[in-house]
């Protein structure tokens, strides 16, 4: 790491902890509403000091850090479950921000993804069914039939993570049916939310919580949802292949994301150990299962945050086609560990850690989807073995 | 068993899948006092069908099972979170009835027992503090001065679950502060929870949800408050030795009661692997994962159940002393199995899982209390080691 | 347990303790055939107590156990490693009896299973083939062809268990080739070890012995080995219904044996526990991490027992295939808990866990085999949920 | 890595698979003499092909690979076990070496230190006492008495591995036994092993094997063993600190040669997973639990490596006690991957994985040792959290 990649990541760690630990008691307690002015007050500071939009190219009006330099930053963003959000770089957000500068005409970017850059709209994606298993996204039911200038869009969406308060959705919908391969079948458009027949039907109650805005996940139904022809994103048929860009970077994003939560679930309980007492005197740090849990998390953070820069470099070298073993790799390994540090945390805790007094149970409940988004941990470990038996001349089903 | 309990048990068990389950969605979206009203009507029936407090003596109104006996009916009231207070048999009540048929006065017992036992008040049980260890229950704080007739308790308790809608807690407090041993320092002392400083802080924000009603975690602060002394159960520092005696018969209720969760995890783990298509004609059954997963769920429930029930038995027959070290032993025994259950199940579920459109969520982040309250799982692990460890000639500290 | 069997339990295991764990040592340094006298010698007091052969039938000559008795006596003589072979109940004789005592003609039974009772002789069992996966038997290539009166055998076989010094051999071989089903194919066939042919090219070095006598096994060629058709057990095409039959009754002595391990096992870490000083005055039992594995295995052999008594009690009430599910779920969980137990008991016992001055690195590298043989436990994860998922109405492939 | 050193690993590893993995199943049947002239002749072509103790100074006559580098090697080296020893950089003779340049007189570098470097000579250490604890090195009975010019040693040893064969071992006796600090206790003596009293008790027997030649494990009892006080290493009283000092290179040696027996584990597993066939047709390698173990093993190699040469390049640049901290978290780390390897590559190899057909019985029994020695890992995660906690203002005994 150069050192001014250092002092960036320090100075970003700083503020976190300063601006954004404060908020989170807020958020917990009272919802998302109760923080967003104070967020969006504390994006005026993170524009200030001249932070906003890291991953973005500067040309674009972000940062303009490569991907190993965000992933640094991501980590320490994501100490905060508010961090991301605050210097824009959020999911969906960024994920949707990618794909519009790659694909995006000109007049797309104008309107969706200049506002999105700068923080005056937020938007989702809207993809998974809840008909079908999201382990396999090529079994899609949604449909856009060209009607006119028109996509007239009908499906059945959930998981449309954040879409509250968005202004526009990308919808994954079946575009060529008769497409000899399955996965050139789809294709994404732009939707945006206040369309006739776009409807939210809940904000999915998951683990205990509805949520509130940018914290939710909708259940919409597209009713006859018309669209100009012009909200194609890139080719008809490329649905696939575009979702599948987005994934590498994503996936990396995620990752030091979650890393990120491990640092502050493991900080939290190395301060629990070494300030509670058993009986008068008597530290809980003196317990071995403790230090045990202490000592192995630090280890598997450790060798978390090697394999998903180690990712990170070969993406930023080599594209994410040749890096997508290993993204898949990265996937399963770092859920796996961010689900031991939520465990052992909570434990530590005891009866606090499972309040919403600390962010560990939020963390803890909310974090256990990581199993099991972009595809669960299962299907990547058998995409990882396929990948590695080629070499031993078979090809195995998965 | 003999064939009439079997028959009891496929009755009751009959009742909680037809009369309870189709109110669980109601529970899980809108909250516990959207569905009051019709457990209070469904409470009727259990009366009418004579099932009434199964464990509780039939001279004092109730079924009159032995614990044995009520450890298989309670499995499968666990297989919904309404069916234990359905049928007046939950927690913290049923510890309080049991308490008080023991040790309390004839007018305690008319005036506090038998409405709890008619089902027309509900009770807590304010012990944990947030300033001390729950593992460490001799290390407390409020205090019971003698005034008068009167004892005046001080204090600030947490985790009094159950809180919201109670009529009386059964507080512990120190009454005798010099006693030589820590464990006879303590009393318990009804306390109706309209007496003037009996103030409740907040429901506790528990995984997401504050509750309601029968479903919250009280937080609570004692501010001078003034009960008589005749309010005392048992007599003066033996509170410690009177929640140990709650304690034997009370987790073989909780770990069957667990024991019900992870049959109903199981089922409902087994429906989804046997229905979900993973693409057009492909079962998840199909996948070895899952099966694995299926087969040792099996086994642990199974093994689960021999050991509490055979804990049952030894209670039965010995009383809960002699069997202390089985009592440790099943406590995070079976804490574990509902931990590993929950989180297949969860998993098995993909995104479904962990939105409360079926109980999996709920009982995945509520349970996960299992391995903290009464005892984290390695405070038990170490008491059941010491034991073994003194037959070897050695007086370990934990 | 009744209490006639309970004694017998205690005094069978004072003698395991008293008469054959002094012979382990010189087993573990010196070699079978250095304790082959003084066990031999062991089974006259065996037999002058009554016990021989405690799961034969009296009429037979036996003790007449039924088979939870039998279990029991099974656990307490797996404390030693020659305790079955002491009692003339050791594998793979026991399953040869059984499987003579069933099917055998009278002139079969004269020849080879009287011996075999008495303890005058030893057999083996000859089924696996290195060319094939031992989980799926079916898949054999092992051939006896009719030649006038006799059968002509050609095979290669291995993991012919304790095959050195043994007086027949039990062949399975294909017989009938074109049968339509798999498993109408081969037969057993009863072959003495000294018929021309029959040639032993080794005893497999495993885990780092070759072993001697009982403690081999061996890699068979059968080349043209000739041997009468009277020979065949049972009716052609019957071999796998006929290894079906031994494995009920076979696992559940297995699993038994392997609780004896584990007993010895937990024994030899609570002793070491107890006495091994880390520094002056400072015991190995005050880690907590010690204290912990002390408590969960004490949990786990527990529960192994509970389920291992079950299936015994469900086999000797209503046979062997109405158990079949639950004997292959304690096949896998029997074998989870023997590995864990034995690498936690090395672990207590630091550099003299892995030397060969305990028996546990004999029972940590031997036993390793347990979650392997008689079908690795992967199949009978697959096998178990195969059977639960038939109740949800589906037929899935394992 | 620059591509030097990257055609050298790779020109290793090819040398190691080509003309070592072929003395293997010498080895592994027929013990260590039949294959040691093979290793000499071996020895030759390394030092024609310039790659003579690849760790050693060029000034001493070795490669000179800085730590890092020498990690690389050390990693294609453990691909065999017959790695180090042909390379001359075989525990423990490295870790003699090492300390030998550092601390050495003229004399006994020209009399011990360059006959080992030169490789005409063996050399072995002789720490752990079977009456005290491994982990607590203070904890030793073994003196050294000064009488006239030379010291008089008596003591009891184990675990003085490779003994067998050794021209002289380097002692650990208490000379200072009245010194303030336990640490200061202990002085490190150079014994040549024909000094009379020197004997050798055994060759312990470990797993199933007393081993020979370079793989033993010597008991041995120094009776009034008389040797020059010029055979003293240092100062007196420096015998812990010097025991320090070839701990954090050893580590880093000790861990890549595990990573390399982890690669071969893991190329051994897909090999088979890749060729067995279940049933005709239907590979090993189809099975979701095949896919997940390869899977779950790539990605804690990878880990594990990247954690080891981390640590490599903190030795390097800022000294192996700046690092100590990281050095005890790679052994526990990557001895729990070298454990889950052995047991998942057993596995896939069914019946044969037990034999010693392949190299993964003795890896699996042999390598178990590797949670045991050079201090348990229990004790180096207590050591991780200590130094953690510090942080965190607590000082926890462990």
């Amino acid at each position: 790491m150069t050192s001014n990649l250092e002092i960036l990541v320090q100075d970003i760690k700083t503020f976190v902890r300063e601006e954004l630990y404060p908020l989170e008691p807020i958020l917990l307690q009272q919802g998302y509403y109760a923080v967003e002015a104070a967020v969006y007050e504390k994006r005026e500071r993170v524009k200030a000091r001249g932070w906003w939009a890291p991953s973005i190219p500067r040309h674009y009006g972000g940062l303009g850090l490569n991907l190993p330099d965000f992933a640094r930053v991501s980590e320490v963003l994501g100490l905060s479950f508010l961090g991301h959000l605050t210097f824009n770089c959020q999911a969906p957000d960024i994920g949707n921000m990618e794909l519009l500068m790659e694909v995006a005409s000109d007049e797309q970017k104008e309107r969706y993804l200049m506002p999105l850059i700068r923080g005056e709209i937020r938007s989702c994606f809207s993809m998974t069914e809840p008909e079908h298993a999201g382990s396999n996204p090529l079994y899609m039911s949604a449909t856009a039939v060209k009607d006119g200038d028109d996509y007239v869009i009908n499906g059945h969406k959930w998981f449309t993570s954040s879409q509250e308060g968005t202004a526009f959705a990308i919808v994954m919908a079946i575009t060529n049916p008769d497409a000899p391969k399955l996965h050139q079948r789809a294709s994404q458009i732009i939707v945006p939310t206040d369309t006739p027949g776009f409807r939210r039907l809940r904000n999915i109650k998951i683990m205990g919580e509805a949520g509130e805005g940018y914290f939710t996940d909708a259940e919409i139904v597209y009713e006859n949802v018309r669209v100009p022809q012009a909200n194609l994103l890139g080719r008809e048929g490329e649905g696939f292949a575009l979702a599948q860009m987005r994934l590498g970077p994503g996936r990396v994003h995620h990752c030091m994301r979650w890393i990120g939560i491990c640092e502050r679930a493991f900080d939290l309980m190395c301060q629990r150990a070494a300030s509670r007492e058993l009986s008068p005197g008597k530290l809980l740090a003196e317990k071995q299962t403790i230090q045990h849990w202490i000592a192995e998390s630090r280890a598997e953070i450790n060798a978390a945050r090697f394999l998903v820069m180690d990712v990170a470099h070969k993406i930023e070298s080599g594209g994410a086609h040749a890096a997508r073993v290993d993204i898949s790799l990265i996937k399963f390994y770092v859920a796996g560990v961010l689900d031991r540090l939520m465990d052992r945390a909570v434990q530590v805790h005891g009866a606090l850690g499972i309040t919403d007094d600390t962010m560990l149970a939020f963390a803890y409940r909310r974090e256990r989807a990581a199993r099991i988004y972009d595809g669960p941990d299962e299907v990547h470990k058998s995409a990882v073995a396929r990948h590695i038996l080629k070499e031993y001349g078979v090809n195995v089903s998965i």
